[in-house]
């Protein structure tokens, strides 16, 4: 068993809090061995098995404005979770709650990295039979400034080595046209800031499309996190659109439905390498802790997953690694 | 035979022209009886059928800087098929070519509506089951100005209602959360704008996320042309992604090849649904003629239902719609 602090898992949030995130926590521990304290309402929580409770009687709605909720509710599990974290009782924070509120509470209880300017979410995007593509920002910041998406680039290309093993990330600037001059006055200041910018752990490749996202010919793509949360919002729609249309499809005709049968490993597979669960969640990067942002709609598997990777990388280290990075460009 | 003035086709623009696009251009004449002339260069359109041609000696390449062919390529098949529409030889112009090029020419050469502050490009977004969703500007203007979102919504109900016959369109602005509140600086303006804003045909829901897209909820959706490009690309790129990794997966095992071939029926029709040579195209909206702008890869279908599309929208004078349309907010 490993020797860090436990995760802390935020128990009250997500859509279907407690149960399967206590389930998915009990999961990490039972299965894998990781250390996890359970963040809420000792109340409410039914059967945390082992698991200790950090005790938190408040609980910040889905939909509750961010940054008030976290400065009113101090017993909230979020913003505990959070505390634990900055205080070392804990190592990493995991939360399917209120991802603005997730995002406030580690900014204001860890503080952000030295040197960073805002924090991003960083987010996984499946590229079948390859390396998947860390895509950044996903909606931390609705609004940036040009300079701001090298450090993005910097910190996802930290993020692509430890979590991917991609050793020299080639990073790319979402735009609409692969040439310097192609997007918006932002972008076309982006990519002037990130041209002149020093790359000695990654690759700048130039403008990628939002095609480029699923492929394999870039590792990082960065962009502003209006831009990026509608992209993912978009992928993510469309994938399970298409999903959805297919299994329609296949349970239609009785010949078909049986046929279906027949495939269920390739669908099966299909549907897991293309479901949000089992990438683990988004990461905030730049805050001075590991906090992983899982989907509202996390399964019990979800969390695990998000536990695991939470433990990966605090025992890699983002955090100094981020720091380092960060440092070399002030 | 309808009695309009034929569907002019830039016989040279395309990955496939000009032997893809002839072959489309004849389908819509001889299946559909619908009048077209092809605009190129007669010595390189080997087989026109019974088509005429307007003849043209330049052809703006692919990549070529939009602004600047168009001013200095006078003789190229897109200029000249945008006069032709101009000069009244022509009821509308459909090409597979440059795409800012081609809407330079109609901009230039045709010029834009009375009232129309900018002209934008609206595209169909598959929903399976329901009417498609109406996305505009999908990358005629990298940058907006907030108000302008308000005409781009005016338009896209007019092709909602005459492309797709739906009556009252839903409006929805993209941003990243549904509460008036949410969003970029600019998304927030132009929510402002739209709520002021009178809508007597349509009706303004507010604001809706990328997931929504092809979903049936909403019918017309707008957003800036940087956003909108990006949101497209992602979609068509994830779409065609999860297509592909499905076909791949079918064909490795050989039970699950053989199933496959059952389903053969239902993979088609998913195809078909999803594969954007099925909807015609876009169309430039906002100028004084009717303009189909069809994908790059354009098929000989995809060309067939784009020159339909066209006859349809020029017999429902979707250009005389929008101005009545824009000019009730002047």
């Amino acid at each position: 068993m490993s020797q860090l602090s436990p995760i802390a898992v935020d128990a009250m949030g997500g859509d279907k809090a407690p149960e399967e995130i206590v389930a998915g926590a009990r999961q990490a521990f039972e299965k894998h061995g990781i250390p996890v304290v359970l963040v809420g309402d000792p109340g409410k929580i039914q059967d945390p098995g082992e698991l200790d409770i950090i005790p938190a009687m408040e609980a910040i709605p889905m939909d509750a404005e961010p940054g008030s909720s976290v400065r009113k509710m101090k017993d909230s599990s979020l913003v505990r979770a959070a505390e634990a974290v900055r205080d070392g009782r804990a190592s990493a924070m995991v939360s399917a709650g209120n991802t603005g509120a997730t995002m406030a509470s580690a900014l204001l209880r860890m503080g952000r990295i030295k040197g960073v300017a805002r924090p991003a979410i960083a987010t996984l995007i499946p590229t079948p039979g390859s390396t998947s593509t860390v895509f950044l920002d996903a909606g931390a910041n609705a609004e940036c400034r040009p300079e701001w998406l090298v450090q993005f680039a910097k910190m996802g290309s930290v993020f692509a080595r430890l979590r991917l093993n991609v050793e020299q990330p080639r990073v790319g600037l979402l735009s609409i046209g692969e040439e310097p001059g192609k997007g918006s006055p932002f972008v076309k200041e982006a990519y002037e800031e990130m041209s002149k910018a020093s790359w000695p752990d990654s690759t700048f490749l130039g403008n990628v499309e939002g095609r480029d996202l699923m492929s394999d010919q870039v590792d990082v793509v960065v962009t502003d996190g209006f831009t990026g949360n509608v992209a993912l919002k978009t992928l993510e729609g469309s994938l399970k659109t298409l999903m959805m249309a297919l299994f329609t499809a296949l349970g239609e005709r009785p010949e078909a439905a049986e046929a279906a049968q027949v495939l269920g490993p390739e669908l099966d597979e299909l549907y897991t390498v293309f479901h949000p669960d089992s990438y683990g969640g988004a990461m905030l990067l730049g805050v001075k802790g590991v906090c992983i942002i899982s989907h509202g709609s996390s399964s019990a598997l979800a969390i695990e997953n998000a536990i695991k990777v939470a433990s990966e990388m605090v025992e890699a280290d983002v955090v100094g690694n981020i720091t380092a990075s960060v440092s070399e460009n002030l």
